[in-house]
């Protein structure tokens, strides 16, 4: 027992500090694709700041300035990792315009670095944010950077990050809280009405061409939903529907052979819709966003 | 100095067991592919687990549902990475059913976590394994995560492949030896006979278009081939002919002009045939897999 | 225990040193994709030299074969890591010729494991190359691969790049020092003549459509641009023109509407073009590389 403790005290000094904010892990995400050197620059940045960061990433293949698919996966991801670790995310069609670059801390203990442009709006109601910092330049920019204008997710963001991350920097030392709240993106959130549910393809789960909503379990549980039930799915476009059709709703994809529809709860609890073996959103031209709309009801028998 | 040698004693006795049995890394594959979310919560929470792991990628653009791709790229792998290295292979169009999740130990001393639904035929014959046992998910599967059926890559197959290769479990932890074998892909193996090979495209080079087949260098030494010597071959799928053509056996791609057809020996000993930087399967319609049949001889001068 | 704690105390000595040269990091870049195992296989492999390396990617979606943007991204990359890294570029149309295998040393202090096939035509120019050494395969070669020809990024690049990022061998052991110069792509350099600048496409930033040309900021402040000037372009192949437009230079994409071209400075302050928010090499048909010349003056008033 003396021993154990004489070893942890000994870990707790070598390890120390940075156990408590911290973790020394980064997480990127981007519009940059993978085809240039753009990502491993961000990285060569922040192992410049500090070389035992640990450095992962989330995706770099967001749709071009597609600032809902960013906010989608980062709350798709974000709860999953360890408190203390650190996002950045670099979607920004207003690179160079006076949206802030910030630094917010979520209610599950992580961070993320971004342009406040509307990608923090899903992370902000679920699982929440603490606080937003607005990054200060004077101090968080990289030196000898000032006459770049384009390339802010190096300079700014994931420099930021690695200081942040390392614990040259805390928290605190990012910059000045906003009075401000985060820039939110509009969209319909999930409704139940009249025995009837409203939303928006939330995303598309692009490998197999699954489409989420935002529907969420619990909503849809006001329906009273038994498996095998048919779901009466309808999708529209600005008004214009695009598809409209029935489906058993399923525990597992097994339950229905390959190439039939099926209706299931994802693994965010999301109402979903699939083809077993199959792709659902080409097969029906149906894409994600908050301009298309869906519409739930069950079948009565 | 005597108190960093004590701190580096202390070190040595903490992290000592492990060196035995696993090695801290594991080593990803999946169909997700990179536009999402997924990956990166699987590493989140393997992480989770413990926070000193060393996370890398095999792909994650296995074809969906393509098990036997899935197949060939652990056998084309595993054995190159050090002993005690976990593999996570999630390729699993039976997710939900009740194909068994269990993890294999390899003869050359790694670790595979995947569902039993073929994912194992090639590393099963080559390098071999010594055991496999099933998962059990009473202790080994996230908690608070039996409610979503769908993610089995997070919930089970990540989070046991953290467990083990972090050394919070032993292998003899994961669960019971299983008393049957893995399930196997039924596929026709290479053979010679009357001056004759036969097998498979085995699988397609992808960024390149070569074609590469399950006749190993050393059945293709039965036909006594020399430098220069043409190579007779003939593919087809369900006994009509795609190709059928003849070109030099080459010690390497640049023994012919670009653009011009060669047979030669691959990194994995395959005999393999290519268009010196051409596309071989592109321009002759040639796909890879168990349906797909490859005839081959020398022709006689 | 005295013994043991006086060893660790040695490694301790050992590996201190090795902060001066090397780092401990890889980055690998190839035309391999991410389809297969290849670019895993590399890894494994270096892991099996030093558990402790820590591996990244620069690319592994260099069109095959362009030796020409290998070496762009190489010179987009390197110098914004640390000191003492090492780089691993496999794109390699002559494997099994007799191009050699090299390291050379760059001016910044990063090592690049390649083929001397042209790899290293740009970051020879900036930020230069102290030497080169032909790598001695009589040492630096992966034990038992001798009779496998066709993939040298396993059993030479990265088996020697592990073995110089781990300490276990210096840049001295690589090999000889090489008393030609490293091969070089030939290419039009920019210039200034009569009010008028030529340069070629360097490269097109793929995610976006962007259009990067070899004319630094520096030769572009030749004709006096201020923000808002009309710039002229004109982009040519062998001859043909296949564009002729004029644009305002801007600071940031954001002083255009969506949807219309400007001129601005890229993070590599190189003269660019683009669509703001949309794809301006794509809806014009200009591809990069050495064949494709631009012409830019800027409108008198």
């Amino acid at each position: 027992l003396k021993l154990r403790s004489i070893r942890l005290l000994i870990i707790f000094l070598i390890c120390g500090d940075l156990a408590i904010g911290q973790n020394k892990m980064i997480v990127f995400q981007s519009d940059f694709g993978l085809k240039d050197g753009a990502v491993a620059v961000m990285k060569g940045v922040a192992l410049g700041v500090s070389d035992d960061l640990k450095l992962f990433d989330l995706t770099h293949e967001i749709p071009p300035f597609n600032i809902w698919e960013a906010a989608v996966r980062l709350q798709q991801t974000v709860p999953w990792w360890p408190e203390g670790t650190v996002f950045v995310s670099v979607v920004d069609p207003g690179v160079g315009t006076d949206r802030a670059p910030v630094v917010a801390k979520t209610k599950t203990g992580q961070y993320i670095v971004t342009p406040d442009n509307g990608t923090l709006t899903l992370i902000a109601e679920n699982p929440g944010i603490v606080s937003v910092r607005k990054i200060n330049e004077l101090t968080n920019r990289l030196q000898g950077s000032r006459g770049s204008y384009t390339f802010e997710g190096r300079d700014v963001f994931a420099y930021t990050a690695a200081r942040l991350a390392s614990g040259v920097i805390s928290y605190e030392e990012v910059g000045a809280i906003k009075l401000l709240p985060a820039q939110k993106l509009a969209y319909r959130e999930a409704e139940y009405a009249d025995r009837k549910l409203k939303g928006i393809v939330y995303i598309l789960d692009r490998e197999y061409g699954n489409v989420w909503t935002n529907i969420t379990e619990k909503l849809f549980r006001r329906l009273g939903p038994h498996y095998g039930d048919l779901v009466i799915l309808k999708v529209s476009r600005e008004g214009r529907v695009v598809f409209e059709g029935e489906m058993p709703y399923c525990k597992t994809f097994g339950d229905v052979e390959a190439g039939l529809p099926l209706a299931y709860i994802n693994s965010l609890e999301q109402l979903s819709f699939a083809l077993n073996r199959g792709d659902f959103a080409g097969t029906h031209g149906i894409e994600s966003g908050v301009e298309w709309e869906v519409e739930v009801t069950i079948r009565e028998e």
